[in-house]
């Protein structure tokens, strides 16, 4: 069931064949996490790359001051991992947290490399998400460098209008570099 | 001569025998620009993406109070474009400016995903140099958000040693997003 909400994902960017999702689907593996379980633990191996299928993640660092930063949040048809981890087979420096109980669908490196070698389309997929991501992070730099506290929360609500409820304001702020003195003023 | 450059470019990721370098070589073109000249302008179409021969580039957005803030630059082996004009064909919201004279070469959106669908390496080749340009804007987010000045300007330092030389200090303090008075007192 959950594997063929993965097809329509991919289907917004290239068709296939049911062969070919077949052999997709070959390649993933359900999981299922509890809210407050962490899908990725800092200092460890990550062999594996996620699909939410439904659920809440948050990915952050803690700095050497101890204050967590929230580096992205990933809910449902986001691809989720501790990226420099997962291609450079590095331990992880991200943590990675269930923030609600979460359906995933994982790929390990391997896996998914072999993916890409056998199906182009997949490849060609995976290329054009990575150009969407990296330009969704250089809007997130841009917004950081040059707008106010209160430009960042519009922005915020107007990408993400269905997480303001599904996060507690602690964590927006953490989001957007902001105090969450600053924030609750923002919400007055 | 430029051109070859760039097989040991890509052939740091995958290999090419000459008849597939010659097929990828078909695709560019050679430009050069002096210093100061602009690469990319706002509210302009941007089809070509850039592969930097010889030269620096900042690429830079003005804010609505008028205030220049610095997403990126870009030098030798690196390549640069306004991607979401690029990939969604829309207009440039970026500027690209040539802070030394510079040598390109450049690709039409049309031919790289023509070449990236004729030679499936170039295919794998993007999608991987995509995925490390993701990592390092991770990393400038999470440096964005939990370093202070002096972290960030030596972190900085670190990653880009030669730039340092060859980039005014103003340009520094607005990629770190700091004041010039506090860069200038990192630096005694």
């Amino acid at each position: 069931m959950n594997i063929h909400l993965l097809r329509s994902h991919i289907e917004k960017i290239v068709p296939l064949s049911d062969e070919e999702f077949a052999l997709v689907a070959s390649y993933f593996v359900e999981r299922s996490l509890k809210k407050h379980q962490f899908l990725v633990q800092e200092n460890t191996l990550i062999p594996y790359e996620y699909w939410v299928v439904r659920g809440l993640l948050k990915v952050s660092q803690i700095d050497s001051s101890g204050k967590e930063h929230i580096l992205q949040f990933a809910m449902e048809d986001w691809w989720v991992s501790d990226y420099q981890a997962f291609f450079l087979h590095k331990e992880a420096t991200l943590s990675i947290t269930c923030l609600e109980d979460c359906q995933l669908l994982a790929i390990s490196y391997e896996d998914k490399e072999k993916l890409c070698d056998e199906l182009p389309k997949i490849n060609t997929f995976v290329r054009k998400k990575s150009h969407m991501g990296y330009i969704a992070l250089q809007k997130r730099i841009l917004s950081l460098l040059s707008n106010d506290a209160r430009t960042r929360y519009e922005q915020f609500l107007e990408l993400y209008p269905s997480l303001l409820q599904r996060l507690p304001k602690s964590l927006i702020a953490s989001y957007l570099g902001v105090s969450r003195e600053t924030l609750s003023r923002l919400y007055s």
